[in-house]
């Protein structure tokens, strides 16, 4: 079991490592708005909980949802991800991260929200592929059940 | 590697029924409101993405978040878990379900919501523990950055 960087050269410093280099080209495909190359990362069951409705989304869904929130973004997407944190054994594993989104919309609105993200993995035929992702943001309990996007880490 | 139940008697089947096992029992305590029987189940570097900011709880943040929490329902909370899917192997495993929270509290409010729970786990010493949990609502996208409390599965 894994849950930092390794020296050694074992099977779990092994699947750390190429986990976190999965994120990283997630998220370099994120900020290029690659649709494709993002799903290629999801598998057939592939299942979300999103930051936008319904509750859940599955790979379809994720798919369209992502054509039409890349089209709200003028240029590219700032994404940087931060405090990631990587548990992994056998065949499963999971990260947890704090995820940057900045940028200006469209609309001229300009983006700048933290997001918590934790996503978890299996390896399928040899390779870790992302079976499920939950992102989200707290809502004030004030009340107003306003989504806190001003928070920072 | 265990995605659903299994009749076989393998390793991962037994780990699968132990996970259930313990979000069966995770339940009956949040149901009774016993801090210490919830808070059992986590590691001591437990760490939580919440429905109430800010954005990560720890562990002494989360057992003093629930006492406050409690206090605010007036006898038992409803609480039922939906869709629970559970994946594991080796040392590693999560949890995916979408948990429902009924009741009344203090103030006379009513309670019904739906939250989306994704909980990954670690063997430690031999015994599945809680290292990370993730409740959320997703917010409406409409420019009014409401929680969305009011989705049903």
């Amino acid at each position: 079991m894994q849950t930092r960087a390794a020296s050694t050269h074992t099977a779990a410093s092994y699947d750390e490592a190429e986990i976190r280099r999965q994120v990283e080209e997630w998220g370099e495909a994120l900020r290029a708005k690659d649709r494709d190359k993002l799903t290629s990362f999801y598998t057939s069951d592939f299942m979300a909980f999103d930051l936008a409705p319904p509750l859940v989304h599955g790979l379809d869904d994720t798919k369209t949802g992502l054509e039409q929130w890349f089209a709200t973004w003028k240029g590219p997407i700032g994404f940087e991800v931060r405090n990631l944190r990587v548990t992994c054994d056998g065949e499963v594993g999971f990260t947890t991260s704090l995820n940057h989104l900045t940028g200006t919309r469209t609309s001229g609105d300009v983006t700048d929200v933290w997001v918590r993200a934790t996503v978890c993995f299996r390896k399928v035929a040899g390779a870790w592929k992302v079976v499920h992702e939950h992102v989200s943001v707290p809502f004030y309990m004030d009340g107003s059940y306003r989504a806190a996007v001003d928070l920072k880490p």
